[in-house]
């Protein structure tokens, strides 16, 4: 598949700081964004620009801010056309600065948000777009939303200057036939936009989702290192570059890059293909519950958590 | 996705025999047999019936031989429904002895072949058949064939009485537009005949073509306990499970005994998404390098590999 209007980005330090609270080692991030520049990749995400207010620095490492100091000291000096992504949650805005883009290292925030939020994600996106940014929608939990409050808002994010609304498959639930259907609906609520998709691997078909949206016409799509990310985790980079046939991406940095911190960091980190995680993809649930349960004694106990999962779930 | 004609194939010990030569305990084989018979899957397939002259009993297993004796053995006193499969390879053939179907407990062999043995493959198919047995041809490689001599194939195939042709993507290079197109091909000029799907998880995809594989009218699906199988192994069972809502199966005994003997396994044992074969995967290459770099120390050099196929692969 070749279309030069296809844009990828890695979600590495964002999805997989999911997994460690975002304590990456300032080398590893700066190896991820080196790699990826050498590869041509088309942005790089690095965390997210969240709220003290909301997440204590005590708590969490620097990726969870990403402030602009902190950005630039990371990309010194490293030659790239990489554009920086930073992502933001809709519904935990506070005291969070945004300077104009031509102070900031950053050129794309990106509005996470559930349908619930939409207006949270809208008024968010004008002021972002305001300071000269490229914006994108991230419309989280899709397969968990009723098709009438997902259009009205749809419908509402038409109307606003955001270049790009994402399809995410949070749960990993969605087989190809859904992929279809909802991308189709997005095209159809959102003329002239741009559709991203964000797929989750519970079912190991976040890379065959990923594809069946560029089949629909999605243009910005997402993978990480290794798929880390989140419990199950994310489409695999690796396996986007190696469909995407644009002669401009460069694999070897990538394989580089698995082999030299990916291959090494899921001795300490877990996540990937595991059972809890199936069966909350099978059951359209959020992963909490099985990200707990592989903290206990009882991580591989699947049977007992499918039947209270199946049980009790939500 | 319901549809009562669906019928789901196992192929943990026959395909997982593939990695520790045929070596497993009967303990396991048995529970394999027995969980399976309680999750009413439809066939369990214990391995191969190989000629001891191509196959010497010094280095395998068992289940390299798959004798009536041994089969009965094993599922003696176990209360089930399951059919049981035999695979053979068509080109591999020499003294192996087949009782009629009445006289053994096998109800179905599978004859695996590659395009250019074809008359061998049909030729035993006309045997086996006469004896009772269902039968089935399942064309290997299929990805790098040419067109030309696969449809010849597939038009003798159509003159046999065998009940089932299976697509296999022993290389696990496709994606679910070349599953589309091939599976309209066998339905073409296989009239009459039922369509199976064997794939390989090399990109994460063994799953997603198996769906497209049964949107497109397949009826007869191949998985494995955890995905368990050469090199990255196969389409999950418990993912089929979950995605065909046939009320008859159950899937608690197949997350059982993935938790109680396939979790342990993979610590003796290595299957699944690896770099190496995500490369041969996408280069559409044979998995004999990736497999046997993965025995060396230099099994997670992916950009020397990567470097070593691309350029003198095949």
């Amino acid at each position: 598949m070749y279309r030069e209007e296809i844009k990828v980005l890695d979600c590495t330090v964002r999805d997989g700081g999911l997994i460690n609270n975002h304590y990456f080692t300032d080398e590893f991030v700066r190896a991820v964004y080196k790699s990826l520049s050498e590869a041509n990749i088309d942005y790089v995400e690095m965390g997210y620009r969240s709220s003290t207010k909301y997440a204590p620095p005590s708590d969490y490492g620097a990726w969870k801010y990403c402030t602009d100091e902190k950005i630039s000291q990371i990309i010194d000096g490293i030659e790239s056309n990489v554009k920086i992504s930073v992502m933001l949650d809709a519904h935990r805005i506070a005291e969070q600065q945004f300077a104009p883009v031509d102070e900031s290292p950053v050129d794309m925030f990106r509005i996470a948000t559930y349908v619930k939020d939409i207006d949270k994600a809208v008024a968010l996106s004008h002021q972002i777009h305001g300071l000269g940014y490229e914006t994108t929608i991230n419309i989280m939990a899709i397969s968990k939303e009723n098709e009438f409050d997902l259009i009205e808002a749809l419908d509402q994010v038409a109307k606003t200057p955001v270049g790009t609304v994402y399809v995410v498959d949070s749960y990993g639930y969605f087989f190809s036939e859904q992929i279809h259907y909802i991308v189709d609906l997005f095209k159809k609520h959102l003329p002239g936009k741009r559709i991203g998709i964000h797929c989750h691997n519970n079912q190991q078909l976040a890379f065959a989702n990923t594809i069946e949206g560029i089949r629909k016409d999605c243009n910005l799509v997402d993978g990480s290192l290794f798929g880390i990310g989140r419990g199950a985790g994310n489409c695999s980079l690796e396996l986007i570059m190696g469909f995407l046939k644009n002669p401009k991406f460069s694999i070897e940095p990538v394989l580089k890059i698995i082999q030299d911190y990916m291959i090494p960091m899921r001795d300490e980190m877990e996540w990937g293909y595991m059972i809890p995680y199936v069966i909350t993809g099978i059951l359209n649930q959020h992963p909490r519950a099985a990200i707990a349960m592989r903290k206990t004694k009882d991580r591989d106990k699947y049977v007992e958590f499918y039947s209270e999962i199946r049980d009790h779930g939500e």
